[in-house]
């Protein structure tokens, strides 16, 4: 199966990222999951009466883009996520093309933690939401 | 359609909370969102040989939890959720019962900005994951 | 519940068919199911800069049209599908109308085998893939 | 983005792979998108009576469980799968651990075609399906 990155292996400015364009169904099958029936992500009229103009994405969908950077790429398999902290700064809506990206800003070796900078930018450059987040990378010969 | 409580209707101390047992479809609709197919989510096999024993659902879908709380209820409708922190600390199975709680702990009149206390627990009590966020309820005669 | 029909009542020539509207939706869980994020289903951003110009539906979406003629019309309940040769040859957008359809092109009594070419074309009438399947129909008074 | 390996960056005998525990909402989610709504994959009672014993998942989901080993692993990004044929030999359930593999069994410079030799097992090692396809690796500078 392979195994991510250990922290000797992870070096501070290191980046990693995964891009999505946030369907309709996201936004539905996230509220699904969630049970946030909130109108302002199912409800078009609701919306429309809203400063939003239409329907957005839930802020905690936006936050789950970045999963696959951290727990697939950058430390990779077998990371833990300790936590996380995000900001959001702008709606996301439906349609928007979403870059989640992870940049190393900090490593403690002694205690196997990375330290996060996040950002998730729509496809306009702008910055909709950003946050840190620290995690465990595998430790060698460890799943 | 209504509008959810403004921030003088809101007390210091009062909770809110959303309770759901997370599927095996809610773990998988997650991974289908999010793209994050870490074989520790959707890999019976994997996740037997790890320390977790079985596949876990994700951190992010675990945070999700507490959106319905927060949009429709406490605040409620129009809310703004702007920051949120947390912090997992134990494992959620497929078949777990989960129970996310905020509880407000300050409240800002002059910015209009409530600070939650956050938390999650599993069917034994656990707490799985804690945290705190930040949200602008609507105001009167507002959406 | 029913049966299909067994290959005595199979007549070479014959044809059956299946049509759908490929939705967002369809794309994305697809990408959901199988694990499949390549950006040229699920980034527009990505896809507009591909020789495509727009985000297209998996191969193996497809290819899954054309099940519900086989396993449900013909020969159809009780068939097992023994295999299936497809050859993409052009794009399937999000929106574009698939006709999935099968033609009995030859049958082995003695071995209980039929053989179906299967073509998949779009609103235009463009085919957007073909290709060949053997199956076995269901014996009479067998499920 | 990046984009994949260029057919002199591949070599015979590689191989990529990915794998599923094959849930019965990726079941449910694949006969929801294709409309194969055949009992053997949705009706628990049905299934009962026949052969299988209980409910299989769909030969198309099955075959798309290797997409992504094709499209983001080997070759990767901008890869144009041109066919495929596919041979299924044994029933996949709910809830088996499917391991899809591509191996690289020839390639075709002049052309820029490579054929790959797919597998696809359980987690008993049995071989539920077998086949092989060609693609076009993405040419360097272009996507």
């Amino acid at each position: 199966m392979g195994v991510g990155k250990s922290i000797t292996e992870i070096e501070i400015g290191e980046r990693a990222s995964s891009v999505k364009t946030v369907g309709e169904c996201d936004v539905y099958g996230f509220a699904g999951i969630t049970g946030d029936f909130n109108p302002i992500h199912v409800n078009e009229e609701y919306a429309k009466t809203t400063r939003f103009g239409k329907r957005i994405a839930h802020g905690g969908l936006v936050l789950g883009l970045i999963a696959p950077a951290m727990g697939m790429q950058l430390p990779g398999l077998g990371t833990i996520i300790l936590d996380l902290y995000i900001r959001w700064k702008a709606p996301v809506y439906i349609g928007d093309t979403i870059t989640a990206e992870l940049e190393v800003i900090d490593k403690d070796e002694a205690r196997n933690i990375v330290t996060f900078k996040c950002s998730w930018k729509n496809q306009d450059g702008t910055v909709v939401a950003e946050g840190k987040s620290k995690a465990m990378p595998p430790r060698k010969n460890q799943k």
